[in-house]
């Protein structure tokens, strides 16, 4: 299907971004009914690959460390969002891309994630941090709390270092209404080095997935019954995704490694369950499959537009249809 | 032991930072020499925490988003390097407090790891990342390029995502002479939640250790002998700690957890073995036990002085006679 794009920001589909400030926001709450309303979960990924930037946008030999390269990145990624406005509710960009150039990389981060905002993107910030006790806490600060320069409305954690390390993310998180994912089982074929280590009655991923129930609990929202406390389950494996949702009924799953990494839309929504308009309780992200898509390489404007909006219309649509088949 | 300060940047005992860049350069080797020649293994974590930053040193109200805190902890921690130049061989700089000043602390960030090469320290970046496949890649070009804004001689790095996630930064640190710590068993009370989980034959952190044997074989230096794949194990955890060294008997250890987190010199040396100056194969930090000394918080540089050159003298002494006397 191929949807009208609106680029002159004046959709009013998205609550505005005040509302992050407000004592009663609940990210799982505004994120599950924003994917309601829209009919499908696909998050859109922000990897800014350097060497795949398409032609149109390119400043000089896009090296990392490049003068011009930040400019670049920031003019691809608004163009990016302006095709995405109105149609996706959240956008998760990867922090790494940002950070190989160094602070103006950062730079252009935070200034990605205003302008996400403004247009009424939940921003969900990969970053997959993890450390204890008051490092935890500087990131948290750095990422969950308003105002802060690299504010965002939810952060992937790393559970390695165990509860009392992500206690700081929890708490902030409960403060301000924001999201966590924590990773539990990811897409990438090594993930089972340690995840899959097998205990008595179970694997490390399982009991990772069980011990965090009562952080799952605090987080609940009140309008959706959806918790902010999420975890990430690849959709390259959707058996064990079921697994997960059985430990954890009401997390919110993010499941990378639909498209390019080779998990079907079917396969990416195995954690998902009935609810009033299909599927839900999770969102699928893709990022390569639409930032860079095939004959997305031309100095043409025009062409550009055209494959990077039928990149989205697919995704939207595949997810779309299997989120409402699944009902 | 009250040592002398050479602040005015002619102390030649170090190796210069042009060294980095050369295809020999090996950081395992580099570091295991220094530590050698200055007879301790003391390395000095740069966490500025900002609500304990001393009265000398602050500006303003010194929130994370105040415009003028990252002048302060520049000025604060330019100040310490110039008290540890000659004494310490590694300064460990925590990326989540430069984080939470958003990009502007990350430039600070920037201007601190140069500043700290320049005067001869090896610089290991703490940042704990973790991530799949071109994602980590990215992450591995941040923080172990040379002439990458944030580069550094070494980074900890979080092993949850398993090997193939470990892979880009082993490659890269092959390529340069780099060094990685992989999180093993860290030094918090809940690291047991994951890491201890009991599986046939030892735990999920044992199992860890035992995986990155190989990549430790690639790391290591002709020199030394030792790898610069090395470990983190914290102090607190003595006797898992020579479990983990059992497994990669020549894996670099560091060691947090010393100090203010409870851990002694000799349980922090407990997985070091003799070498030809006293026990050896890892370093141990000290952040906020250096930083923030007692009676260092008052207006008088002088004072402040006294009290930070004191708290460095006596974790210097302190670790010196735990090698020494272990051999």
């Amino acid at each position: 299907m191929t949807r009208e794009r609106k680029n002159c920001g004046n959709v009013k589909l998205m609550t505005p971004n005040y509302m992050t400030q407000s004592p009663d926001y609940h990210f799982a709450d505004q994120l599950i009914s924003r994917v309601r309303e829209l009919g499908h979960p696909l998050c859109l990924g922000l990897d800014p690959h350097l060497g795949l930037i398409p032609e149109l946008f390119r400043r000089g030999d896009m090296a990392a460390t490049s003068e011009e390269t930040p400019a670049a990145v920031e003019a691809f990624l608004l163009t990016v969002l302006g095709r995405a406005e109105g149609l996706v509710s959240v956008v998760k960009p990867q922090i790494a891309f940002f950070e190989q150039m160094g602070f103006r990389g950062l730079e252009v981060l935070t200034r990605v994630c205003d302008r996400a905002r403004s247009m009424g993107f939940l921003v969900l910030l990969d970053a997959k941090r993890g450390d204890i006790g008051s490092t935890a806490d500087a990131y948290a600060r750095a990422f969950l709390e308003p105002g802060s320069p690299m504010e965002a409305h939810a952060l992937t954690i790393n559970p390695y270092l165990g509860l009392d390390s992500m206690e700081p993310f929890a708490a902030r998180a409960e403060a301000h209404g924001r999201g966590l994912f924590v990773l539990v089982k990811t897409s990438n074929p090594g993930s089972g080095d340690v995840q899959d280590l097998s205990l008595e009655g179970g694997t490390v991923y399982q009991s990772v997935a069980a011990a965090l129930a009562p952080l799952a609990a605090r987080l609940k929202g009140k309008e959706t019954g959806w918790s902010s406390l999420g975890v990430v389950v690849g959709a390259t494996y959707p058996g064990e995704g079921q697994a997960v949702r059985e430990k954890l009924p009401d997390a919110v799953f993010l499941v990378p490694g639909y498209g390019a990494q080779g998990g079907s839309a079917t396969e990416a929504v195995a954690g998902f369950v009935p609810g009033p308009r299909g599927l839900e309780g999770g969102i699928v992200n893709s990022s390569r499959g639409i930032l860079f898509p095939e004959h997305g390489d031309g100095q043409e404007a025009a062409t550009w537009d055209r494959a990077i909006d039928a990149a989205l219309d697919r995704a939207i649509d595949e997810l779309g249809e299997a989120v409402s088949s699944g009902a």
